[in-house]
């Protein structure tokens, strides 16, 4: 026999980009450990350089990025980081994208159009990524793009726990701020004590084609504390006027949550103005609170990192998210 | 100079499986052509045995197949004859799957789940399936999960311009049976003449968890002629018992239309039993009026034919759905 | 240093498809363990839905399948689960085929076939199977269409090490159905003390065309206790015939052994007719020994459980079919 | 419309490696066209360079390359020339193998070994041919380790055609020098007028392990002018010595056929020697009648130029040795 | 026969991204037609949106897209673009990159960093690009990293014709701005005459490690018109620092002469600050003039163009910068 | 739960082929351990049989081979080998290439060429390999032709520990061969106390087109004691002129120093005839000093031993060549 046998070890590296490296440390800090020193640097036409401060040889590598604007420089980088690490032998490379980049173009809304969401599976999988962690992916078919596991994480838990510990439970009402997000509304509604469930309805002009003339709440949401809800607010339009609509419709309150608060411009003045009582996000993208009337912001670190923990330790992450698995 | 320049021509071969050569037929007859001529047999053990009558080298290559029971038998029959069209040097193939098989099961609804819809289209593209063709996918992300082409195709047209030719529209009312399905409605609606809306809202009991107790209408349907419709009917519960809370909210009549009349047991009888006033379906899986009573099926056929023409000729096949394309 | 560095551990499970559940238990019995609990069922359509009961991160998973009718069901249901495991981030996935189905399509006959048994390995590779365990392939080629390890298990010494002990060795004769596995059968009359050959030769009609008249024994059967063999027996046409001609050569005693014994109908009724002393077969597929006037199951679990063990351990599997290696 | 359309041509183009150069410059002769011009040399440390003549942008290219000593040099030329192709824009890429090297090892004898035929397709297929022609390969599977579509051609018209051409018929007989070619002797025997068939058998000592002690004849070769075939002859042994114990056992005359005269040393001396009346091969692979008594080379070139027709215009392959396509 | 044949046509369509839409519209001037429609766009957020104004299906599509800031933008935005053109069904799809993004990673400097120049070609490659077309890689080993035809195209004939037809040949000295490019000024000595040659070397200080002391002119450069040339120019520091060594060595001029004309910050002003004469460049990058004191910008768009019309005619590409081809 | 858990072990094989076992040989006693027992066989008609010795299941593998000549015959046999490995369920390979084939061709220099660099790390990804070691490639680019880890070790501390051993270091000049490898030169000039630099360059005759008319040495070198570099020497042309010119320009001596001494014929006769002091190299290639005036060879063997237990161990590769890393 000629084999040379050994004992077998493992090890566990953290990566972050720089979109957002404050969620990276979070993350570190719930690990016990620290982010793997990166040398990233902008040439001066814009290319970026990557170099990482010590061997991730037969490494267990996650690498953390966030997404917020300028959104398709942190795609690159993030491609680039995982390519270094294929190249300088990482046993096994997870990407985490807690906001999943190109979500809403996740089919071909009509001919001759990409479906965009595809397309970062497949580019990080030509980079060598072995496997994906997000968090509430715009649809829950995205998980079918990527080739390999996709530890689709729900922040839901997190934006619940928060408001149930702070606003009466007798009185909420969970708000869909359009059709397509009733059954996401639904599972709040259950989490919320099986509250009373109400949406907003666009109706068009019968003398005007394709023009949208009123917003219409279906359900009863007067003298109610309404929770308005959405995977991710942009720049505030739609979730602004169904706040609109909800006071109009006699509301007490209205609670804006979401777990992506994009808030590209004018987001912020929108959302200050539109009479919210507190909008409620996470941190999967980085956020700031100045300048705003009413923002909180819940960390996702904390679920990142048991994440993370479950996967080097081959536990399972089901049992996160799903009381009963 | 050593080359040999010779013009080009290219052809195009339709074929079909065994689970509804008459559909395959009906598309062959739209287009002018014959099907080829396709030995499949069954041996003792189940095995599927394939030979073409004639040779494929170089041509272009639509292998239609239907997915009624046994769907997995019709599922592997597909994949050998695009097995057996690859080895013989086809060009192009091109899978045509009218109704697309585990469709449902388009993402991990709870942990350590399958996503077959997805390991369909990566099985389609081992054998050698170069694009797809299929009629209302479950959902249109499906699209993404195949690397190549799909054409997707809309039934709505067929079934409204019936209902259009056969009913007054000043009455309409187009209904979702659950609160997943009212964006199609909506499109219905609109098609319909801005018909109202209105779908079902299941409620859940206070005392008993997880229990459905009720089965509410949200919006108007009272004196109304209404259109309860779905892509896929299979046994039929869901949508008969729409059809009687319908009825009960005070609905003049209730039509039900679906794509895929799957109509697995007892759907026949549920329906017959429901008071629908008709149930219109399409031929996408093999259909037999025999023991309805009153159940009218639309051909997809010249649909299909004609997005095989587009496909073989390079046409657009966006304008056959879209009239601002 | 930023890394965390863990002791490393591993772990098997193992799964069993529905088509031959006992085969299952009886490996996991061997083993000392229990099957993986895996929630299976039909939907009405025919569609297969699968849930494992518990996390398989990071395991080292077998899922065995049998393959008998329906044939393309339970295919369809093993890929399911293979990607079921490879999106639940099972760190190995080998398939277990007992009995490798579409084995005797492993080539093209003639022009415009497909090669089946090269397209269930690109299936189970498509899927997400990393390695392939069968068990006397229909020929030993088909493990070159897998792109990865193929473990090929012999059931010859089960069959042989059986005969040995029922009946006296010094009256055998090892004869082969056709001429086509005669070099199956000189390893048989090997190991069974260096019996004496024969086999059934079929001649042409010199007068019609393409017709078989007779089957000629070619070697000595005259008073010998004939040992008839082959890989598979389906319908048992070519078997009993065989057998036929045996004792109309003059042999004494018959014993049929095929490790696969599919058993189409009528194979029951032609082998029980055909005057055979005794047919002996594995459990690669689900046996039932009712009605039969003498059939014999030899178990095959055993084999494929040190093998399982084996491929776990790291050991080698080439010891437990090779004496010399 | 933005498109600019045109017409179009196609053409195809022929290279040879320095293998064999005449047998591409028959086919092209066959084809009326000429090679293309290939600068192909050796550097001083073995490396080889290849450079076209010719632009072979969008051509339809077919290259030629035999497998005899250096075989493995030959090997790596036509997969060079290859990915020439592939970088030089060719719009197809047929590999032409007349022998195709390796093929004796087309699974694993015993555990441990490389599955060598297999690799061959897998690196034609990563050096970028599209498809693979060869002419009677060791044994059927190998057309399923090509993942495309594989052109098998068989020599044995050409072969027995010159046999009947020249001998009479109603004397000859069959003969397969073992048990596994028993089935391709068959095929013989059919086409030369229901010829009777033999085989030479060999048993083993019952004294010494592992020794071959006997070749026994089966069958009636007395007074018989034998046909001895086989697929390739190497050194020539094995068919030198079942030619003795046909003669031995009475025959008449011994004709020895088979595609693949590789004739190593020291083939030529053994068949000269052992008392055939004639040697017939195909070229395949280089010949040279000097210093034989009796070789017949008849050339594959017709058959090939043919098949390379066949290819370039999509018509079928399979009526060329297929009376009943 | 079941064969419908029709004779073929081919066509060409032409896209351009947003980086440098005037070179887009160069090239298609001199072809002779119109950049397809595209709608591109950005989402709020910084996703990019496309939609082509046509349909694509069967056609052979170029898309053209510079790298200028802000590159991973651009980059991303091509990605897209063959994504849908992919999905749309083009027929072949050819990525443009007159100035090939990330070249200068094309190799690990040290250990732990990426290979970024190969990542590009794994992204366009997963995204569906069938070839790719560029201006002067940074090295010719660029061209390997792509699996499929690339189109290296040189600008050197462009600029050199433009500095003969401007400046006296007699008095010409060719410089490289450091040693790693002598071999490309050699090429450039050769088609200017057979001009001397020249370049800087930085030597070191034997007192202070690591730090560069000194640039030195080697070769005669005395009274000489200089031609300086880089294949880019990026932030200018080493291109002004030697054309400040060179006057320092008695030129008598110095022209700078670079394919791609990156013009960081502060290139312009130390550029101008410099004393050359002139600096020629080529629009692969999109070009001001604008506050420059000499820059000359030649057209790229009549290669391009060429380049584009021989791919499509399935001409040689290699007859464009080869005179003896 | 029912999965099984066990601690996890490791262990490493070291194989070899047969182009130089020496160099097998030492790795393994440097590493204190054996190669597995391989047999290795030509057949008569060149093809290689592989099997090895002992199970792989489960192994880390290391596969070293030279490339000398039969150059092509040792590439296919490492591809066999890696064949086999992959097929007898070796958990990951490595393989070694000191001397990377090909390398030269690494870049098309005109059109219609191969990239042959390329072609061989494709060769081996389908093989089987999962990652490459090889000793100072001819460009650093060759990296990126593989997808997937290259570690690339440096051969120049070996050789210049030994210079400085040897040699006085006050007066050494370091020379390259051609402007090509001034790069280079620069690096060992570092190393050898930063040593002055000089190199030979090409000058081309004004009267004769493409004819290099002189070779002229750039730089210092009169009284000097001269180091001159190469990657690799095949037949000495270049390097024996070199030193030519060099002691024509007054060299006190000159020494050659290469890493892969090629040496095709007549190399040896020019390098003892052309008045170097001394050739040095190393045995990645297999060397023999018989018939040389003073040919040193180092051994590589160390510095390969290291880097294999590094990669088993999860070290860090890096540090083994670069000090401050």
């Amino acid at each position: 026999m000629t084999a040379h046998w050994k004992q077998t070890h493992k090890n566990m590296m953290l990566f972050s980009g720089r979109a957002h490296p404050e969620l990276g440390e979070a993350v570190a800090r719930e690990l016990g450990m620290e982010l793997t020193t990166t040398d990233a640097r902008d040439f001066a036409n814009g290319e970026i350089f990557i170099r990482f401060g010590e061997s991730v040889r037969g490494s267990d590598c996650f690498v953390i990025q966030a997404h917020n604007k300028p959104l398709n420089k942190w795609i690159m980088e993030q491609l680039i980081m995982i390519d270094a690490l294929k190249r300088g032998s990482a046993k096994r490379i997870t990407a985490i994208l807690p906001f999943y980049p190109y979500a809403r173009q996740d089919k071909k809304h009509r001919g001759r159009e990409p479906i965009s969401a595809r397309l970062i599976a497949d580019l990080l999988q030509a980079a060598g990524a072995d496997r994906i962690v997000s968090v509430d992916l715009h649809t829950d078919q995205i998980q079918g793009f990527f080739d390999g596991p996709v530890d689709h994480m729900h922040a839901m838990p997190i934006l619940t726990d928060y408001i149930k510990s702070k606003y009466p439970m007798d009185n909420l009402c969970v708000v869909s701020p359009d059709a397509g997000r009733v059954k996401v509304a639904e599972k709040w509604a259950n989490t919320l004590g099986d509250a009373p469930l109400a949406f907003i309805h666009k109706t068009r002009s019968v003398d005007v084609a394709n023009e949208v003339t009123a917003n219409r709440v279906v359900g009863e949401v007067e003298g109610k504390d309404c929770v308005l809800l959405d995977d991710m607010i942009d720049t505030g339009g739609t979730i602004a006027g169904a706040c609109r609509v909800l006071k109009e419709a006699g509301a007490k309150s209205v609670l804006i949550a979401c777990t992506h608060g994009v808030f590209s411009d004018p987001a912020r003045q929108r959302l200050n103005d539109c009479g919210a009582e507190e909008v409620i996000t996470t941190d999967t993208l980085p956020q700031d609170t100045e300048g705003w009337n009413n923002l909180t912001v819940l960390s996702i670190a904390p679920l990142l990192a048991r994440t993370i923990s479950e996967i080097f330790e081959n536990g399972s992450v089901t049992t996160l998210f799903e009381g009963d698995a």
